[in-house]
């Protein structure tokens, strides 16, 4: 159960190159990806169309790729270009393409109708390449449902639990966000003023007393996307709306994207405008992101397990959980009315 | 399928403490098991009853368990107490609650309608803290289900076999033991007079000659509990009904808890009047039995495996089945009835 | 899905002695092989008709087979001969008991109707003992239906992408073999003049030129059964239809059992008539074919992930696959007879 009708992160630009196929599974369908020689990114289904081989043990050919079952060469759309023995390729020998496009250092990918796929939906956002920025990227594979992963995106009420010890304050337990619907999905403004820094601004602000602290949230209900301002500043410097000359301040990136019914790629990153020239900052800042996402992934893993295991009681709503349950409502809507479009179409 | 209505052996009460959440899976539902700080022990749904994460990734808080996703805090009873940043908490937020008893060194548990459960049905046993007699604990995780663990514990004819080198003897294949069918089950004697002492009465007991050998049983339907006398006595003592002056003798307890459908909890005991003091020999008793009952556990793990694989031959029956026959009708009957009971609840 | 009443390949005859109890799978249904006192061959449904233990755990006695759960003892036919502690044994006690026929080095076994079990019907090949050629034996473990194996026996347009390294050349792909449809199944001729040896013959047949090659198969439908005569030649000696005298020759044998839907035994072999008495020549030419056939599983293994993945798309013939569609349909057909059958016995 999910959106097909939307941009989901497929990895990072890096990832793809033309010297091999990257295979990988996007809601449900096995995917490979490559870069053609003039350098654009191209995805295919991973299931050649004539014996259902997996393309992603064959060769890529200049922009082509065979098939090395039987020898079946596709061009980037997914249009069999060749069939080894025959003189005639007939047009609808081909697997699925799907649009694959590369911005910044992401790429994105459209697993719905392809005639609805426009590049220019995709989300600007500019700390994924911005020059006063640094911009580090991350991947956690969960073994969970990726509603289970935005429920985790769309709830600050966790932190004082699940990040006790790295990035939770108590005050987040207790502050109720303001919450706004939007078209895209949700912007979300989490403030606190006064309040201890957490572990994370601890280490990273260096700061020894209370702060004005923010997690100002845009999430995009398609392709699971969100998108924070977060940071921190010493009292009575404005917080996030201040000149934040003394705060320390994070851009964030987090998307989930569905695998299969209970399994999920997490890309997440994360850009600071601080300390870009120190030695092993890098690291330092992303080992303590990581850290905290591993913490979330280990209670999500688990409570799929619980799920998975069966049971009747219906899950028991808190008032921490308002932004989650639209946007829950939001996907079961979305995806009805895909549904509709599609058996209206059959 | 099994008995909902029952008490079924949880645990040793050494197993559960104040420090952790120990979690463990009975008929089917996961659950968490704790002491109190008054000593008292508690069990609870291992599902949050908000989003139905693990509270066995929780905290112990006192008394009271606290989620460790979004910080609910139950009760003993299984009742929430606080949800954070809310002040009031709804009568229904609540995990099931199981009562759990803890008697001598046993923990049990009751995992079918509460109004049911009564902790005086706990049967008497005297022989796990009784000062003349030595006790020692032993679990085993099967995978099979408990009604091939029972089977086991209701038949003799496979001492021969399975036991060859251990605990059995040839007379067990040819004596049929008497059978008498009670209210909580059945009662069974097997005697054998002159008989050539397994290879652990010779063991512990010393033997050279022949014996004369009892396995007396208890076996109650509800808990799956099997309560023993076994011994043996040189010839011309009366066995059982002799002084047991020169006997060797122990006292035995085994118990299946249905875990799922196809694993299984196995419990059990062995108590002993001899040797108190011996130096190693509760690790030397222990050992013997544990092996013997790895012999068990390897034939009916592999006899799941069979089951499981398929196959619609019925089981056919031969004489030493009818105590198994017997009980596995009654366990039919007992599941219908509750199943009735609870179509009728509905 | 499959057909029933055929001799399938079950094993090498040195896989069986009267010292152990042989477990295998074929077909969905588990079995027990081994050999008599007088050297004869049994096989015997490997769950007990007492209890469905595993014959396989269980000991044999002479010609017969003993439980060793509760002790039913069975005769080669699969008849029970004891029960123990009881007089008589009813004559609906037994286990199946399958055909098994050893000849030459091969066991074959018969999972259909017992009165359909013709040994005469089992191929006559002389490569597997005679004394002018070398056999030697091979196995592997498929994580794939015997469907896709076959699809694989039945088709030369595989060999330059599979095998580019290995068996195949170039003109596999072009040539279209000749085909033609027999009772048994399918006798295919793939003859290539003027063409690269392929690493396979260069190596052992020591062409350094351009060759007359050869690949002229029987494919028997009932078995999954591929015998191939394959050589080359050097160009203008007549290749296959020629004497011979400077071919490089081999005989083969390759077979599917299926083990379960979606699991399969390969049986295969190889003759040659050169180099006899080479050290290490054996294994030289062992290692390379089981080299090539490890391509196979490897692409065939991954194609099965692919299809049990799910996904609705047909799959698209070429020209190369009309000998597999073939058989295909010829198995369909046997194995919507033998279920009619069955239906209409019932």
């Amino acid at each position: 159960m999910w959106i097909r009708n939307a941009w989901y992160i497929a990895g990072w630009a890096s990832e793809v190159s033309s010297d091999h196929l990257l295979a990988r599974t996007f809601l449900g369908e096995p995917v490979i990806m490559y870069r053609a020689e003039n350098g654009s990114v191209a995805a295919l289904e991973d299931r050649c169309c004539h014996r259902h081989a997996p393309l992603s043990k064959g060769r890529l050919e200049g922009d082509a790729v065979r098939c090395m079952y039987h020898g079946l060469k596709f061009d980037p759309s997914g249009q069999c270009i060749e069939i080894p023995g025959e003189t005639n390729v007939p047009a609808n020998y081909r697997v699925r393409g799907y649009p694959l496009t590369e911005k910044q250092n992401l790429l994105w990918i459209w697993m719905g109708d392809t005639d609805l796929a426009d590049p220019s939906d995709i989300v600007d956002w500019p700390y994924l390449d911005d020059e006063a920025w640094r911009f580090t990227e991350g991947y956690l594979h969960y073994q969970a449902s990726y509603l289970l992963g935005i429920d985790n995106f769309l709830d600050f009420s966790h932190l004082p639990y699940v990040h006790e010890h790295t990035i939770g304050t108590d005050a987040f337990a207790q502050n109720r966000p303001a919450t706004e619907r939007t078209d895209y999905g949700m912007h979300i403004r989490n403030i606190a003023t006064n309040d201890p820094p957490s572990a994370h601004f601890k280490k990273f602000g260096g700061f020894r007393g209370l702060v004005d602290r923010w997690n100002i949230y845009n999430f995009h209900t398609r392709g699971n996307l969100l998108l924070m301002d977060s940071g921190a500043a010493p009292v009575g410097e404005g917080g996030h709306e201040g000149e934040r000359k003394n705060a320390c301040e994070f851009r964030h990136l987090s998307a989930m994207t569905p695998e299969t019914e209970t399994t999920s790629h997490y890309h997440f990153g994360h850009a600071r405008n601080f300390g870009l020239d120190v030695d092993g900052l890098d690291q330092g800042v992303h080992d303590t992101i990581v850290n905290a996402f591993e913490e979330d992934r280990d209670i999500i893993d688990a409570q799929q397990r619980i799920i998975s295991g069966g049971g009747t009681a219906p899950m028991l709503p808190i008032a921490a959980d308002a932004a989650l349950l639209h946007i829950r409502r939001e996907i079961d809507n979305i995806v009805a009315k895909e549904q509709q479009l599609r058996t209206a179409a059959e």
